[in-house]
């Protein structure tokens, strides 16, 4: 879990820029045997792809992944699975205002003052494009759990919240925001379609969770289930805040507000709340694994922000190009990915260790 | 950054339970020719210490560090850093009640699951008292890091939140809840005593902030600086949430509302806002850095709580012992600790690579 | 350094088989701002690639490295490097025997008996056209490391040595053997014609030093550079022995028989012998650092050898398809790849502690 | 497995000096539920133990190990096993001359070049008192591989060999030197008198062989087993060389002389010899894994030998202290202990991916 790999027994090593030839992984640590072809993987793909609604981006990238090693007769061998995505759509444009500018809120500067220098077309390594090779690896990450059932959802856009009344889990893939709740999700196509117009852009609340996962899952102390997801999540694009369970709401409840009593259960126990998010003492409980995401509103903006030049100059910038006015409503295949990516670590971690 | 040990460069590993003989840490990949001695870790300990006031547990531990390795006439060595806290006050009493049974909201039911038994004597490796090994761990981290400086403090307990207008440095040490705020602190002694009365408890929110942190460090992807600092603080004992900079506030926000406008300044970039938190693309950018920790209340309640025994049969638990009202407050030592550890770590990360 | 990645902090990642479409590596960690193109990999991938001469395999591949991420206007970014290299001359032939039986002396019968099963294409991830992901890194790593001049070499065929009085740098790319005995290479074209045209095959002994090395480089106690070259070169291909400096002549001498005498130096000490290979404690100690490395012969011989089939009855299996009388000779720019690439993952390493 | 730790599953971390309060070792990732107590762990650290024997360094050291953490009611929770062993006779003599010069052969001109300063009495972290840590780790791992039985022996002292004729285990606890020729050993004693009365020093080669390794352990490609045991033993102090099967003799054989054939067994493939030292293509074929490891004579001797002051001046040294005429003797827990801990970090590392 160091530089560009995540993972300790089933890990990925991503690579690739905006606007390179290509990107991909290496999924490694992969159990042998498993059922593995481009098409497993493509759907995954092909729910995060650009370009598919008014509310993303229009870069127009097809997203094909090809399999260049690893399997063979379809089935994976346990040897490393290199998955590749070739870009299609880069733009030729002119970017000299990026290349002499930092775009605020991106990590232009940031770049530019670790590595003295960067790939400024389409935010190079820092683009968003690279969450392409974690839903790839998530993928198959799912392979190795096939007892887990991930699910994410868009809980708010903007501050507009869905309303857990409405929760339907089918609404999610009817609608262009992964939203569970028809009538928010009716709110939202004015609500995003006004900020696409205006060149504004909207923060997100990304959901996810994971059914299934048995009681035990986890690696005390500093691989703890729930230290891992804060990591994954934390890592993706824009990302600015994580919650397991109750999250900053258990802070201003109390213990007794917050308790998760037990009863005996006919397999396992039954649990009468889950304020804890499934995870106790960095460990599955064997109850929903649920972790809430905050995506920040990007900040690729027709208003044009005071920025410098990289000669330290006053300038401005606003960006051109064409960006998401929403990135959390695309973080949902890449949450559910960095889900289904720790579980699956989590679950050989657990092997090795308990049999 | 697996099972025990966390860093990668700047590595520590900590062993120990609540009940044992001792706990403890071994740091390793220090920088050699830093001057150390007990007396440089010992005021963080003090700090972290339980049975300071009325409104933290009562058991009295000195928690004495000894350095054991890694240092000869006064100076780091290069070499791995032994440090050993005794245990002294584990209270003989009978675990008879926590043995069969499961406290709910504690590790105790995970553990089972995981392990097959467990250590059941005050949590055994699930106490927070094993913080105590990473106050001391981070203590030599700051040694590493002195153009850092880390400040952390308590800014809400029980939904109770301090006023910002009111926020003095100088007060944080004044009060028994590191809090920035005299009159929010005038509050809380009523609202936890209240809770300690009642054997209840309440959630709070820590902040940290680090200034003097470059920019630059950072190491992209799955090494990002926010991403390592929310796996370090969702580590933490009873953590359920972390924040970078707005934090879910951004989700709800614009992209011009969540700018973070840049102007020439005398040696860096001048920032006319901080929403960001210090961190873009997973690199500081030079503004303090800023990440907000959701402490759930404890667990450890005196009000009964339905709960199985570990053969499957319903029953109910209070919890005895001596515990935390608001186990938050004692955390002000440990994310600062926590915060220290990740710097130094990028730090080394980024002169590896970038030298 | 754990399954198919390699390294602490400049760290490599390979992927491919045999006979699969392509194969690679993604090398992380690497410092900005170093001029990089393919130009300067393909020369290294060309003094390892088959079919050279008559002394190596015939299977005609071109290995044309491409680079696919990392790199930005010829220079390096600090962002992962993806290199490819297409598999061109997979030939169509019948593994039936392969596939039903295992060679003995290959990876066969323990992968299988690891995985289930296997690609038994040419030997799959086993066969040795892996170590041209290494090669490709290893150039990369050469960047990394300016001040070190890396010289491999083969020392013994089939137990037939080289006369060290006889040894001359220059010879060594003058002849198919990468050897630095003029007389020795005479001697080995005939040794070797003979093993290829009786179908059977020969060990070998490649040397390597590294001069240039500053002392202190090297992390103890288990990523020591001895320690780390060890493992370097055992996890070459048909290696099964390594040696540092004097080796296992070291074990038959006496303590005044195998010193270092230093004396006072110009910029360094000076040091009358090397029987240390250049690394004591673990650390360089600026003396040329020398390891000796043993290929075995390849199992792959025209005789048959006694074998069992994959449901457990005896059969004989001898090899068809193309291979290398001696593997040890196209193992010498494998050694010089990995020594670079050791060296170039502990001067960074060295970086980040020592500054 | 870097710095100070060992292994990816089953973990080790060492600390401590030759000269300090104690040093010791964390065990990280042992499987629960094993019955583990100091009197399984203390007979490996008494066949370790200096001053047994006039061959050996008269130091006196007890070694008695303290377990501190993760054992519970006789047996391993999981969590980390903090081993503890004080240093009792650390001889308050006179270091001055080692403090101002470089004691040849040794580290010290290693460590003041790496990290500026160093500990010098008795070598600090460098010295070979380290070890103690790693046998009392292996014994732990030895709990994980019941299945295992792992048997080291010296097979030549300063080139005296032993005759594979008159090998017989039991013979080598029988004697000071883990000498399992009974008429090897009454040669070693006269060898090893003279050398110690002389104050010279031998060089020894140690093997060690596992058996009931099952068929599939290891992990490809960097990870592999036999990749893994030259790590480890190369990282042993004073050790200079490794084999695995025929090693370096492989080198000067050919492809018919170092097969290994195979026919159908009882249970499982038979095998009709074993050149290659139970491991194919990294992973471990169910035949004894076999390993030679080269120590070179201990570069303590009375004899003066040319070097520097830490000023850069000449001078000479002699080394007066005590120490082991052949520190190879003392090798073989250390060199048993590695094996097994390889072992225990494969087996679980397999269970993870291969379940």
């Amino acid at each position: 879990m160091s530089f560009n790999t995540f993972g300790h027994m089933f890990r990925f090593t991503t690579w690739g820029e905006s606007h390179g030839p290509a990107l991909g992984t290496v999924v490694d640590g992969c159990p042998p045997g498993l059922a593995l072809n481009e098409g497993l993987i493509q759907p995954f793909l092909d729910a995060r792809r650009p370009g598919q609604s008014r509310f993303t981006t229009q870069r127009q990238e097809p997203d094909q992944v090809k399999i260049l090693s690893g399997v063979f007769e379809g089935r994976t061998t346990g040897t490393p699975i290199s998955l590749m995505i070739e870009n299609v759509d880069q733009r030729s444009k002119d970017y000299g205002d990026v290349a002499k500018a930092y775009r605020p809120g991106h990590a232009d500067y940031a770049y530019d003052a670790k590595y003295g220098f960067r790939d400024y077309r389409g935010g190079g390594r820092s683009s968003a494009r690279e969450t392409a090779a974690r839903v790839a690896a998530g993928a198959v990450a799912r392979l190795v759990i096939p007892e887990v059932s991930v699910l994410g959802w868009v809980s708010a856009i903007g501050g507009d919240a869905i309303d857990p009344a409405n929760f339907d889990a089918a609404e999610i893939t009817r609608n262009p925001f992964f939203c569970p709740d028809a009538k928010a999700a009716a709110r939202w196509e004015a609500l995003v379609d006004n900020a696409r117009k205006a060149g504004s852009s909207l923060g997100a609340v990304v959901e996810c969770t994971a059914t299934g996962v048995p009681a035990g899952w986890g690696a005390p102390l500093y691989a703890k289930l729930d230290a891992e997801l804060a990591h994954a999540m934390m890592g993706i694009n824009a990302v600015k805040g994580v919650e397991i369970g109750d999250g900053f709401a258990a802070a201003a409840n109390t213990g007794e507000g917050n308790a998760d009593p037990m009863r005996p259960g006919a397999k396992a126990p039954e649990f009468l709340a889950n304020h804890a998010g499934g995870i106790a003492g960095g460990i599955s409980t064997g109850q929903p694994v649920h972790v809430r995401v905050a995506f920040k509103p990007t900040s690729s903006i027709l208003t044009p922000v005071p920025t410098i030049t990289r000669e330290g100059e006053a300038t401005e910038l606003f960006t051109k190009g064409r960006h998401d006015p929403c990135v959390g409503i695309r973080g949902v295949p890449v949450v559910e990915a960095m889900m289904a990516l720790v579980l699956a670590d989590q679950k050989l971690m657990h092997r090795a260790q308990c049999g």
